[in-house]
């Protein structure tokens, strides 16, 4: 089989599949997880072993430390992957939830069901342990998943994939409910995105080169999953002593990751009490200023914003600073600069709160918290496959609910149409 | 201004339209579909005239009597149109609507909250009417419509477009709410395909040409609407006296749309006693039969089933028929012959029929009743915008509802995160 044959079987083998997947019971899904999480556990030698090809190239091709440090299975990481596992098993089932329901004036009752989206197919980079999160959350839901991660990690990501194809078929189930792709050149990927006839959906872990990869090749859908210009506006009635443990929390404490603060926003009228309190505390935490030319006036040690700094996501300690005149010029901030991720406002107005939750287009709108909380395990959905930043089908955190999507269910006796 | 630069102009107006249309109340965007329900009954003679020049065109280019019909707008149908947007204003208002809310251990309240998509682009193709129908559906969810028409109709899109938008302007809110793309030619429908900075969603109304259009070109994600190739089982203990009047109903009350019913299985314990009654019936009603092995034993009238009419959506007064040795082999034929758009068991068994509602995947499965009423007005919805025949955002009819999508609403007093 040539790569482009490798691929279509592979697509065809996994629509097979979801003719199993949908209707497994959530007690036998739970058993193979389980099973899966023991297996993994007692399979430690045999995963590290392929995980030092892996680190080995990574060591030739001279990748950074980090970068080493992300593709690493150690016992530590092989135990968390079961864990989560373990954590998959004790939520909701979400497959054959009655969403609502309904009888018509004819009688006919009407309901909508939750069912399993079908073949999603995650494209990933670097860390190995997404093939397990995602296999377990998909596999719980009743999908079944197409796996391709990146080159870096391939002998770590097959011998994964290995060990829950074992779990499936001892179990007596079809083991191409969790595939992973051999393969990780992009040639083979586009051959992939061609397959819309067999694979519903691909989810992507990435960044933006991944991104505009898929969307120039993809004829399958894809969630999307683009940059996080994140804003917190300090109203002129904010409680300043909160509004600095907001913004401190929301930049430092975790400042790689899409829902961390980019761009603080404060309204005029407390400008000059907040700012140099909290700019005195920004620095204390090596946190880089570039502010506008009101802010620096209030404190000219301060680096001037440029246009950039407004639509930059930083991934580090850096943020962007602007006085505003008043909400109407935060929410006219946040329209032209946001990207509809995660937006705060930190007030005890309740007019401005309300306004300011209804108004504001994102994934998630908040008042008096820290945008770090816009993740799938900090609102309770148990764990996220992804966060969407696209409006379709999902927007914000993805948990199993969202890898489900709903059928009509007519129950009738005997109704035809006039 | 060229096409292109058209084209782009018309989609960066929908997305400022979009920071408008939003945040508009219900009884004001009530107050702005009944003005154009007025209006467009006012203007009978103005949309006439339009109506004329695209008739004329029609005739020159000797479309067919049944295409002409399609472009007419005369009294009758204008006033339907009319009537379509009132029946709108008494729909429900999605967008605000709380999904659901829990509060977290640490004190935060999460809701889930219906949000427009934003700017929604409808590619469609000869009825005028679906210019007025489908711009208030977006309207009345918050949404911005971008509408593009086919040459045929261009001069009745464009009245149409253009009574909506002064509607638009005399309630004081941005016209840009609707627009109507006043060129048709596919170059220009390829950089609309291309917007998707600017264009949340496209909806197609129109045939398998232009969904392969859509698939091949579009960077917007597309509602699919495929083909609807639906069966009716008939289990061994239906009641057939009522089988045969779903059958009958499912086929010949209107033969040339995607839910009605394309082939017939039936269980081999009750083929005997069922397919004689039921082939002098359908023919009475001018139905030809293709039919398997089995059914020609027991009348040998009928016309034998090559391969392709497993898979054959005929829109018209034809029926496959299977006799099928139980309830397993018809759902292996529906697995692999179906299009997941509507499938109904007839049976008085409720096993099979949970099974079968269960099992099956498709958009609308049902049990005791005729396919024909998987439609949005027959299930309740008030009016639909499309059949979804993918999985991703919406499946089956698609409403106001499916024309919202919901984001996270979080309100603290002062959580940080640990």
């Amino acid at each position: 089989m040539n790569n482009e044959e490798l691929i279509l079987d592979i697509a065809q083998r996994a629509k097979q599949a979801f003719n199993h997947s949908a209707t497994l019971s959530a007690p036998k899904k739970n058993a193979i997880l389980l099973m899966a999480a023991d297996r993994l556990e007692a399979s430690m030698e045999r995963i590290r072993q392929e995980n030092e090809k892996d680190l080995a190239t990574a060591k030739e091709r001279g990748l950074s430390h980090a970068m080493i440090d992300r593709l690493t299975l150690n016992e530590k990481r092989i135990g968390e992957m079961a864990q989560g596992l373990r954590e998959v098993v004790a939520l909701e089932d979400p497959v054959g939830t009655v969403v609502k329901g309904w009888t018509r004036p004819n009688g006919l009752r009407i309901e909508k069901v939750r069912i399993p989206l079908g073949v999603i197919g995650i494209i990933y980079e670097s860390r190995p342990n997404v093939t397990v999160d995602a296999a377990g959350l998909c596999l719980k839901s009743g999908n079944v998943v197409v796996l391709r991660g990146g080159s870096e990690a391939i002998h770590s990501n097959k011998i994964l994939g290995e060990i829950l194809r074992e779990c499936l078929k001892d179990s007596g189930v079809s083991e191409d409910m969790v595939q992973v792709i051999p393969v990780t050149d992009r040639e083979a990927v586009k051959v992939l995105l061609e397959q819309d006839h067999y694979i519903d959906l691909i989810i992507p872990r990435g960044g933006e080169g991944l991104m505009k990869f898929l969307r120039d090749w993809s004829k399958i859908p894809v969630i999307k999953h683009d940059k996080g210009v994140c804003h917190i506006y300090v109203d002129h009635n904010a409680d300043l002593d909160q509004a600095e443990s907001i913004v401190l929390n929301a930049k430092v404490q975790r400042p790689g990751v899409c829902n961390a603060l980019e761009t603080l926003l404060v309204d005029e009228k407390i400008a000059h009490q907040f700012l140099p309190r909290m700019f005195e505390e920004l620095r204390r935490q090596g946190v880089e200023i570039r502010a506008c030319d009101r802010s620096r006036k209030i404190d000219d040690q301060v680096k001037a914003a440029t246009e950039s700094d407004w639509d930059a996501e930083y991934l580090e300690k850096i943020l962007a600073v602007k006085v505003v005149t008043d909400m109407d010029d935060a929410l006219g901030h946040i329209q032209k600069y946001g990207s509809m991720h995660t937006e705060s406002i930190l007030t005890n107005d309740e007019t401005h709160a309300e306004r300011f939750l209804r108004e504001v287009n994102a994934s998630a709108v908040m008042v008096n918290a820290s945008t770090r909380f816009n993740d799938g395990g900090q609102l309770g959905l148990g764990a996220e496959i992804g966060i969407s930043t696209s409006k379709l089908h999902a927007f914000g955190p993805m948990g199993l609910e969202e890898l489900t999507t709903q059928k009509y269910v007519i129950r009738g006796e005997g109704q035809i149409r006039e």
